[in-house]
């Protein structure tokens, strides 16, 4: 069962990230940035070390990797759920941070994990220097202003936009504000082997809107314990969703097209890929 | 005049920021990170640009990484401000960015201008990838949640002590939030000329410590038209300073014995260092 799979990767992940909060100082910051790091799918740390598997790299090796974008996703995560942003009160079933601590704390444990994912990819057990240097800097660019935070800024905007959303804005703003970190995940491994990542990036390109597809819809027909957060806030927030606009059917078919890209794109890794595959299709099965 | 050396570097970080600013994004998030980064002493970035010229490196060259310093100070100013950490309305003679904009906003924008400090030392321009990952694995623990970050949840949580804090602790949390960048800063031309960082750390240890006593005295004596943000607010909150524990002279007489320090440490440079030495009486002469 893929299930399994991932939580044997988000396993190893859980493990390290303990093991590198443990020693810190007694502080409200490391306690929540802990508290942050605790749960999730780990969808991304499960492409970071599965497409280092395919690359013949070691889980000790890609499990540093693994750990730095599942500390980005966190403080992606916290900031985003601060009440000048989305203001939720629910995260993977427990109180944010911001309701568990306070703002403050929130806004310094995710810019602290923030830091923590760059510092851990500068780590010499990943791999030559240039190698580290290109994927720090890939990072940088899939998580700044470029990338996740513009379609974080422009997904502020579209609440407060007159007119909603057309597909291919809601599409742009999706590759920024969740594609550029899962394409990022998917192309780690080639990156840290010296290989070719342009296959995974397809994989990626497409998995990620499926990913955000299957959010959506999630969004409108979820079970809100089954998901540990609250849903159906777009639609009561007026927001244009791909389900607002291309209906529940139309939304279900696009993301199984694009699931079937996603896995087309792997052909050239044969039997290999067959998890990536399945993490494919998982994305749009998923109830939480 | 030791504040022209200052303001010809801060023209040429600034030049470069704007340069890497343009052609982004029409949004407000990129407009906020525009604004945050103009202004301010420099001093950061005039000690990357001058510990590198000490070490024979090309300004081209050393103005990435203080362009990168001055993007991580930029943001930790933006947070810093927010109305759940220190709530300031002025900084730099100008309105915070969340009175200019939003709180949103403000979040989302020092968010990228951290991101921005990590991508600009991952350039091929600053030299070979050993001394860029070098430089960002430094940055990392300088900036995180054992360096600034941890500083200031130790300056929060001054706020609501029941005890003030004694001379250790203050040194101690000051060492976190303003002296790990001041000296990552000091010692990053060095690092990039593969030279012995060592000296500059102790210059900058130093320093850092003279620049926050200078700054607790101008809180409370300092003109704050001047300084460009509003003073008196330690005294006001009751919190613990090196002038309410050392009293205003003592205060001034241990910032000029730790200037003194700085420019013993600098002997080995000759006069190559003298613009550092210029520097570190700057750093208490300063009126903002």
């Amino acid at each position: 069962m893929f299930p399994d799979v991932l939580a044997a990767d988000a396993a190893l992940i859980q493990s390290f990230l303990d093991a590198e909060l443990a020693d810190r100082a007694d502080q409200p910051v490391i306690h929540a940035m802990r508290y942050a790091l605790q749960g999730g799918k780990r969808l991304r740390g499960f492409l970071v070390m599965e497409g280092a598997r395919l690359h013949g790299l070691a889980p000790e090796v890609s499990v540093i990797a693994a750990a730095a974008i599942e500390a980005m996703h966190a403080y992606s995560l916290i900031h985003d759920d601060l009440p000048c942003m989305d203001d939720d009160d629910l995260r993977r079933g427990q109180p944010t941070v911001h309701v568990k601590w306070d703002e403050a704390t929130a806004v310094l444990a995710g810019d602290a994990l923030q830091t923590l994912a760059f510092e851990l990819l500068s780590r010499e057990a990943l791999g030559p220097a240039e190698r580290r240097v290109a994927l720090l800097g890939s990072m940088a660019r899939a998580a700044g202003a470029g990338g996740m935070v513009l379609g974080q800024a422009l997904d502020i905007a579209a609440e407060t936009a007159a007119v909603p959303l057309t597909l291919d804005q809601i599409t742009e703003l999706q590759a920024g504000k969740t594609g550029a970190l899962i394409r990022w995940s998917a192309e780690a491994g080639a990156h840290l082997a010296g290989a070719d990542p342009s296959a995974l990036g397809r994989y990626a390109t497409a998995l990620g809107l499926a990913f955000q597809i299957a959010d959506d819809i999630l969004d409108v027909e979820g079970d809100a314990e089954k998901a540990g957060k609250r849903l159906q806030k777009d639609a009561h927030a007026g927001k244009a969703t791909f389900v607002s606009i291309l209906g529940l059917e139309g939304a279900r078919a696009r993301a199984r097209a694009l699931v079937e890209q996603a896995e087309a794109a792997l052909a050239g890794y044969g039997d290999g890929a067959e998890r990536l595959r399945q993490a494919a299709r998982f994305v749009i099965a998923r109830d939480s």
